[in-house]
């Protein structure tokens, strides 16, 4: 596969080309924050919502974002440009460079970065199994920062343990999985866990609760201790580069019948049609352009 | 003053060529460790010290350094090529560049990159002002990566309420600075907080110890509790970029005297004969090369 190419600073470069100061803040301090967008059929999927949640990750870095438009027109210029269909753009947008020093330093020019790749989607998800793992995230979690290195970490625990996903546990209590959102069915309740603090409001996350509540399964937001999820009928996970995947293993445990669920099933129907047309879903849309 | 020279991946580049690619793990996931080193009189201060934590931290995120020698060597070309005599050396070595994927991946070539400039070393410290903050910070802080977010974030808090620094209290017990430790004097013993997962293993927090205890002063780690701080006899920071700095204030409150006190002062001669000779102090030397 070729090189994508890179959108950096207003300009569109080639990939071997797109690099950043080494004095750049994202680099010394994770000083900047990021969002990934899935397009689908050549459109973005919830694109308003990811804007949305890109302000309010900024606004809590005091960070000054450039023109919410411009980052819109770089995204999808590098999706068309490049004859995606289906493809998933990468967008970073750290306080910019400066000379090192710790406080936050104002008026600088943010560095920003889309990357587009090409992303299959396929209908039939693989069934995933976890592992549970200790939280040391910091506390700031409801904002997409690049602060990953233990989501990183978390991952590759899994990995060597022959799991493909870790799901944080924080004080007795299931968080999210390393880079998405959990959900859990109790009998006929689907249940996920409350947004606090530590937990970014997914924007799969989202659309599911809205896809959740227009097939009238019950839904709920509420505390999930650690020590129920081996109980639990199904267990699921969504993301934007996961879409929704089922969980069929946790710590070893089979979860259910070890197969996937019923509710997963409608959920993943509901999924597929919001995003392959342009139907309304629940409340909002699953489907709109800003 | 001129644009320092940086050391990029085993060559000398000029600052404004020192770019590195923007899928370096270091930018997308703060996946990468640094060090800051201190020279007096043209000689590192510490360096065999530095080193160890560097491969400590690095350890910690199972990274693959490249060779010691190599890495030191690059810090002291930096230094000569320049005439500096007291200079600053940040080194910062990421895992490398590689499509954006969670897991830590391994093979890849680490990013090395050192940056020195003059540093100004002063007899007399100003004295500085502080507040106490929350420990937003992850659980992994005895690994120095750059996972800097909070830190900035807090220094910046502190400059908005008047104040030089931030003290980060967890669970009511004071852990550290932004980027210090800290010592508190409460009648003839001098405290810091013991070492735990949530505190940097500071190089000028052994220099401090190692010197009080040359000196005959009592210096014990435990936890210090956040509240006692406010009647503490003196405060101060160590740190390999703040040295050693009297903390007279603390949310607004006047620490002992509200000046510097002897045992800072006495502490603070120690050190001006340790960086600047290369006597024994303590256990361990102040000055070693490796």
């Amino acid at each position: 596969m070729a090189d994508p190419l890179v959108y950096l600073n207003g300009q569109v470069v080639a990939y071997d080309e797109a690099r950043v100061p080494i004095e750049d803040r994202g680099l010394q301090f994770a000083d900047g924050v990021y969002e990934v967008v899935r397009y689908y059929d050549g459109r973005p999927f919830r694109m308003k919502e990811h804007l949305e949640r890109l302000v309010r990750s900024a606004a809590g870095l005091e960070l000054e974002l450039p023109s919410l438009e411009g980052i819109r027109a770089a995204m999808d210029s590098l999706v068309e440009r490049q004859g995606f269909q289906d493809a998933t753009v990468y967008l970073q947008i750290t306080r910019g460079a400066a000379p090192r020093q710790h406080g936050l330093i104002e008026g600088l020019t943010p560095t920003v970065i889309a990357i587009a790749r090409p992303a299959k989607t396929v209908r039939s998800r693989p069934v995933l199994k976890a592992i549970t793992t200790s939280d040391d995230r910091w506390a700031r979690c409801y904002l997409k920062t690049t602060q990953l290195l233990p989501n990183a970490m978390a991952r590759e625990q899994a990995k060597r343990l022959g799991a493909d996903d870790a799901i944080f546990v924080r004080d007795g209590f299931i968080m999210e999985a390393s880079a998405s959102n959990i959900f859990v069915v109790f009998g006929d309740r689907l249940v996920t866990p409350t947004l606090t603090n530590y937990i970014l409001a997914g924007i799969t996350r989202g659309a599911v609760i809205d896809i959740a509540a227009s097939l009238r399964i019950k839904v709920v937001e509420e505390p999930i201790s650690s020590h129920l999820i081996y109980s639990a009928d199904e267990v699921f996970i969504s993301g934007t580069n996961s879409e929704l995947g089922p969980v069929v293993e946790v710590d070893g445990r089979r979860i259910g019948s070890g197969a996937v669920g019923p509710i997963f099933q409608r959920i993943q129907a509901g999924f597929d049609a919001a995003i392959h047309s342009s139907q309304q879903i629940g409340r909002a849309s699953c489907r709109e352009r800003v």
